[in-house]
Formats: structure tokens, C-alpha cells, sequence
């Protein structure tokens, strides 16, 4: 999976909140981007600003102002604020009390919301506060994480999930991501090599993890456009088991396959990791557990436990969090239907019931930063082949999601944990992990 | 905390389990090494048969043999065991039936259970049965774990419990640690290197994985006799304040800070981490996190959040298990009181509430195992001078403990984390974890 905006719900007062900051700029400074008639013509109101100053209060006071459609300046920063977001019109603000993070993103990606002084700072103004705002007593997060609950994964919902995101075409993909399409965190061993290359030291990162040898067997749940399957069979000799429910991708994969000579020794499979069976040395997955909900995860366990040899080594990739949460509402409503971001104590349900043994567990979450400034620069730099192929409103939500992404990592409200694994009896582990780090030119290792 | 026995208790039926076998030896065959008027001299019956059939097939039929006091050989292992249990008492055996790892553990301290074929090897057949028996419905787990529950470790209890087991003497201690006195598990860089570098090893590579530079304040929690703090100040110029609730430990450690002329820059103290105060670069805990006891884990996170600045990083090193159990009775009642050994969910009791982030985790169990193989070849080659301080109940008691202990990290029943944590909001992080393994050579990092 790929990166998720942070929930930037405000959540909890401050105790004694500052009670924020009114003023009005002339008309002049403000870029009103959007059309006059879209835009509320009424004064704002005692109770608008009232509930404007609010809502920053329980956001934690962001570094942050709000510009009201009749240019009320409103803000509860101690500071001067660097970012700006502008509220067109005054349903909008009624919309955020309810629902923050939907009424934002919704509205960004209309063009009621605006944002002055950088998208990634202004998202990344909310998360530092919201970060360490107390969620445990605010009901709508206990009501959306019950609901979350009762979210079934099923096979179905899985595979409309996936089609909502994965399956909107290649072309799409192929103008920001790097040549080979990983759409994952890419490693990079060092912060100035390219995209393409941090994919690859990503792919050996987790080869080298799991102890990869020629002949060796691999099942990988959640293959996406099958690039770490076909680095697999290619430079480490493997044989892999693909599986994706995305039909898109898992055609792209296959032709790739044929088209590189490596049709007999990665096999790519259009099923649920539900239905993997047969016997490997590894079992991996990158950025496949924020799809399969928290519900399933000992389930998972269970098919790591059935399908990995007692000497194998396996890896989980995935977003995770710091602590238990739900994701915001904008990430599950309108970009990753069904996504659950998982804390380490949650990951845990996979391993723990079925007793297999954690070897090693790395965050990675500012590598993950760094791969979508990459994207995010790919795709503005692409941005009229985007526009041929869809509207404004989707140029606009795809830029709030990476660039909230972006600050998401950079903020610490999201994380990036690789976890290595292995059955609870295996004695044939790596004595120590200076192995990963002896040679870090992927080309030595393919050789 | 040093290294406990694992949980040998038998706990749930193989389904279809198979019936045993039973058979007579000559008497000549067996070490009859307990006196014989303290051996029952009655036949076993048909229902002291049944009952160890029963108890083999609960714990998981093991490969060894169960001789009675009259010579009969029970075993349910299907295959020709090695290793031989003599059960000298019939009380004994009713005992296993109630208690089976304190029965045994006492049984064995007083001479009345002996094993032949060696203790590691008894321990590794039992632990790598029961590490697979489902433990879930056994009653007594449940109720224990909601006994341990009730144990509130408050800063008493955690002086006493310390009491019992570190402050016996240091000069038995140093009949078998290292000369630092380092009683947790060491790092082998290389599995050949004395356990002297080891234990230097494991203390570099601590300090490696806080990043720790000159002029840096730490604080640790439950520092044992001093070697960690201060090979901190002596090698990395670390300004340390020391915990420890052990008064012995304390008064050694003292003494060498001031021998060492260090005083200046390490400070002992002779209190409970829950009164650490001030602020610093990084708060450590190597083998103290077995005696806080589960429902003090919040508590820590809260400690740690408190006294570790905003940019620093920490490490928690702990035995820990795959899945969370409760420490089998005779380790807790005879060895280490108040103790539990987390599994990696239960440790996230102490990060996720508190919102550090973890940055890594590694899995060193094997460490541990080759550790306490010198400290047990130590203690055997010193056990003339051993007897000259305690009886023989001791010297057993001791043995065993050191033999299960190696037993359960072979056989994977007990793990070894050291876990690396940060403010969930701080980006002055390593980039990648290549620095810990750049240069293997302690001495380079001193110079």
C-alpha cells in the first residue's frame, strides 16, 4: 500500500487553550482561486468564528491560519503562522466540526478549501499538534474504530477495495512512479541516490532479510506490478508465487514476466492471500497488511504459519503508527477504502497466536517521506498527461494525498516497520545482521 | 535480569495421543544416586503409570523417559529418547501433577528427580514440546496470569524480590560473570570472541544504537554492578546517572566508579526507576524490564517520556517470549520473584501509550544461549569454591537454573529484545542502521 494522510481530526483542548487570534486582511491578499459565485457572500458570523477557534483549539492550536470567506483571519498559534487555509464557504466549516479530515480533503479537492504557503506544511502544521493530542476519550474515534471493526475484509470487499484505487490504469502509475512500478517505501542506502535505484536497494534490503538462495522458494501476498517477484527470480535465483487481487496490475506483472523470459519462475496469481496454499521458504509481503484489516490478521498468521517452511524466514512491509488509531476518514473513504494502519501491538495479532518469532524489526517512516517527494515531484512534473486523463478534482485529491503523506512521515504521525520473521524453533537465523550492511551495492549481490 | 527457565508445565493433550510405553530396567542400569532409604521402596502402581503417561502426553509426549523409584521406564516420545528423568519418590510425582515445573525444580535442587543424558538436553526435549502445546484453556495459566496480575511490584516488593537474587554475595558472582560483572546477555560479534569482548560488545553496540557522543547525559534503570555506566563515561564520555534498587550491586559499583575515577562522571544511585527525575539525552535498561511486572509498563513509558529529551534515543533490552505466557512457578517462586517476561505486544504497553516510536527491534536469542554456556562451564570449573559458599540444595538449584535457561533460548521458548525508541516527533534519526555495523572493532569506537 501506498502512504496515507494522518488523521488531522481535531481532537481535545488544549487546557487553557489560547483563545485565538481574530483579524481581517484587505481582499487584496489573498488569492481567491475560486469563482465569486462559489463563494459565501455573508459576513461570518460571532458563532462562525467561535467554532472556527475551536476547532484549532482542539486541534492543538496548530501553526496555522484560517482565512474565512470574508477574509476574517482567525488563529490560536502562539506563533506566526507560515501556512494558511482558506474556507470559501461557510458549509465548509460546518462540515469540518463534524468530520475534519473528510470535509477538508472533500473540500480541498473542490476548490472550497485552499491552502497558501505549501501543502505539505500546512498538513504537516496539523499532524505535530495532533500527534500528541489526547484521542483515547473522543467519541467519533471510538465510533469509527468500532465501525472498523465491524469492517469484514471479506474476500468481495477486499477485491472492490483493491479495483477502487489499484485498477484507475497503468498509464496513471507509469508518469510517477519509477520505471519498474514499486509503489512502496524504497530504501535508500544513501538519501541522494535516484528513485529507481532506492527501489532496488529496497528489493535487496528485503531479499538480504529474509536470506534469499538460489532455488529458494518465495509466496509474496500483495505482488502489486510484480517487481520484487521478478528482482527475486532474476538476481537471486528464486522461485515465487505471486498473488494480487488487483486485475490491472496482475496482467501488467504477467506480460512483464513473458516479456523479460522469467514466465517459468514467477508465477503471478489473481487471488486473495486467503486462498495461498503449498509450502515456501519465505513468505512476503510489501505493502499488502494496511489492506487486509485488523480483523484478519491472526487469520494471516495462520496462512504464514501454514505456507513458510520451519527454516524459512519471512517479511511483513507496512505502514504502520506509533499508537493504536483509525485512520482519517478522507485516506478511507476517498483514497484506500477498507485501510487500516497498524501499531506494532496490533502487528503483533499476526505473529503472536500463531508463536511465530520476531528476528528484527526496522522503521523506515523518513525513507517513506522521501520516496513520495519523489512521486509528488514526478507527478506535478507530469501533471498535463495527468490532466488528459482525468478531471481537476482528481489532480486535486491526488496531490492532497501525496503531499499529506509526506508530511504524515516527516511529522512521525505515520511509520514505515519491515519485520522480519520465523517459525518459534528455528535455530538457523542470522547470528548477528551485520550481513545487510557488508556490501551495500545491490549490482555485487546480483552477480 | 538474568535468564529464567522456561515453562515445562505439561498443559494440554496431543489429540490422538499416543498411549506410551512402559518396561523394566535392571537396577544396575540406573544412577541410583539418592540414598536408598529416601528412595519409596513400594512398586509403582498401575495408576502412578497412568498419572506419568498422562503427564507426558500433556506436555507434548517429549523424547525422554520417566524412570521410577522401582525401575519402571515410562515414555510417550515415539522416538528412542536420550535423555532420562529418575523420579526417586512417588510424592514427587503427584506433585508434577499439581505443580509440574516447581515440583521438578525442587524435586531436582533436593536430589529426589535426577537426570542423566544431560540437564540442557532434558530442558531443550521438554521446552520444545510444550513451546507448541496450546496453552490458551490450561486453568491454571489463566489463573496465574490473573495472580501475576494482582502482583503490584510496588517499590517494596521490587526491593525484596531484587534482594532474593542479587544480593547473595558478589564474590559468587564473580566466580562465574565476566570480570565486569555483566549479568545480561552478551553480543558476539563473532560466536568464537571471549565472553569478556562480548560483554563489551553487546555494551558498544548499546551505545551504538542510542547514538551515544561525548558530553551526552543518560540515565539508566537497573544498571547491575556498574559495567555499563561506565564504560559509557569512560569510552563515549557520557555523563551517567545510574539506578539500581540492588544494595549490594550499588556498593560495588560505587567503588569501582571511584577506583576508576569516574565519580565524577557516574552516579550511582541507590533507588527504584520510578523516582528517576531530571532530563536526558537517553534513558537505557539493559535486563531490568523482567522484574517491573506487567502492570507497571505504562508507568515506564511515562518515565521514559518524562526524562528523555525530544531528540534523544533510548534502548530497553529485556528477555522477552513469542507469545505473552506467564514464567513457569519454580523460576518465579525459587529464582526470580515478581519476574515476567514479555512478549513484544506486552512491551508495546510501554511505547504506544506514552506515543514514542520504535525504531528497531532485534532478536539476539542465541546470544543469550551461548552467554549462559560460559557462565555455566565458568561455574562448573569453579563449583569447589561455589560448595565452600552454599550446600549442595544451592549448587543444584544454581545448575539448573543456568541449564534451563540455556535450554529455553536454544529451543526458542524464551527471546532476547533490545528495543530502540524515540519521541514519536523527533527526525534527528539515523538514516539507516549501516553505522552499527561499520566497524566491528570496540576499540575504534573508544579511541
Amino acid at each position: 500500500m501506498n502512504p496515507t494522510k494522518s488523521d488531522s481530526t481535531p481532537k481535545h483542548a488544549q487546557p487553557g487553550g489560547i483563545t485565538g487570534t481574530e483579524r481581517h486582511v484587505a481582499r487584496s491578499d489573498i488569492h481567491a482561486r475560486l469563482p465569486d459565485p462559489q463563494r459565501t457572500s455573508g459576513k461570518a458570523t460571532a458563532l462562525d468564528r467561535y467554532l472556527m477557534r475551536t476547532i484549532l483549539q482542539k486541534a492543538g492550536n496548530p501553526e496555522i491560519e484560517v482565512v474565512l470567506w470574508d477574509n476574517t483571519i482567525i488563529t490560536t498559534s502562539p506563533t506566526s503562522p507560515a501556512v494558511r487555509l482558506f474556507i470559501h464557504q461557510r458549509s465548509t466549516l460546518y462540515k469540518i466540526l463534524i468530520d475534519p479530515s473528510l470535509a477538508f480533503g472533500d473540500g480541498y479537492s473542490q476548490g472550497i478549501v485552499e491552502v497558501e504557503g505549501g501543502l505539505i506544511a500546512f498538513n504537516e502544521a496539523i499532524d505535530r499538534c495532533t500527534h500528541f493530542v489526547d484521542t483515547k476519550h473522543f467519541y467519533r474515534d471510538g465510533i469509527r474504530k468500532g465501525l472498523s471493526w465491524l469492517k469484514r475484509n471479506t474476500i468481495d470487499a477486499a477485491r472492490s477495495n483493491i479495483h477502487h484505487h489499484y485498477d484507475i490504469g497503468n498509464d496513471f502509475y507509469e508518469l510517477w512512479l519509477d520505471q519498474q512500478l514499486a509503489y512502496t517505501c524504497a530504501y535508500f542506502s544513501d538519501p541522494e541516490m535516484s528513485l529507481e535505484a532506492a527501489q532496488i536497494a529496497k528489493m535487496d534490503h528485503v531479499c538480504r532479510k529474509v536470506g534469499l538462495k538460489p532455488g529458494d522458494t518465495v509466496v509474496e501476498a500483495g505482488c502489486g506490478w510484480g517487481a520484487l517477484a521478478l528482482h527475486m527470480a532474476k538476481y537471486y535465483g528464486a522461485k515465487v508465487k505471486a498473488f494480487n487481487i488487483s486485475h490491472e496490475q496482475i496482467v501488467y506483472a504477467h506480460e512483464r514476466a513473458k516479456a523479460e523470459g522469467l514466465s517459468d519462475r514467477v508465477e503471478f496469481v489473481e487471488d486473495d492471500w486467503r486462498n495461498i496454499t503449498g509450502s515456501y521458504d519465505s513468505f512476503v509481503s510489501v505493502g499488502m497488511l494496511e489492506h487486509v484489516g485488523l480483523k484478519n490478521y491472526e487469520k494471516l498468521g495462520e496462512v504464514i504459519s501454514r505456507c513458510q517452511r520451519p527454516r524459512g524466514r519471512g517479511l511483513v512491509h507496512s505502514i504502520g503508527c506509533n499508537s493504536p488509531r483509525v485512520l482519517d476518514s478522507w485516506t478511507t473513504k476517498r483514497i484506500f477504502p477498507g485501510a487500516h494502519v497498524p501499531s506494532l501491538s496490533e502487528m503483533m495479532q499476526i505473529f503472536e497466536p500463531s508463536k511465530l518469532s520476531i528476528l528484527d524489526v526496522e522503521n523506515i517512516r523518513l525513507h517513506y517521506a522521501l520516496t513520495l517527494e519523489h512521486w509528488l515531484e514526478r507527478y506535478e512534473q507530469n501533471i498535463d498527461q495527468v490532466r488528459e486523463m482525468f478531471d481537476e478534482k482528481f489532480i486535486r485529491t491526488w496531490r492532497l494525498y501525496l503531499s499529506a503523506s509526506i508530511a504524515a512521515f516527516r511529522s512521525g504521525s505515520l511509520q514505515l516497520f519491515q519485520v522480519v520473521f520465523t517459525n518459534g524453533g528455528n535455530n538457523e537465523i542470522p547470528w548477528t545482521r551485520a550481513g545487510l550492511y557488508q556490501d551495500q551495492s545491490s549490482e555485487s549481490i546480483k552477480g
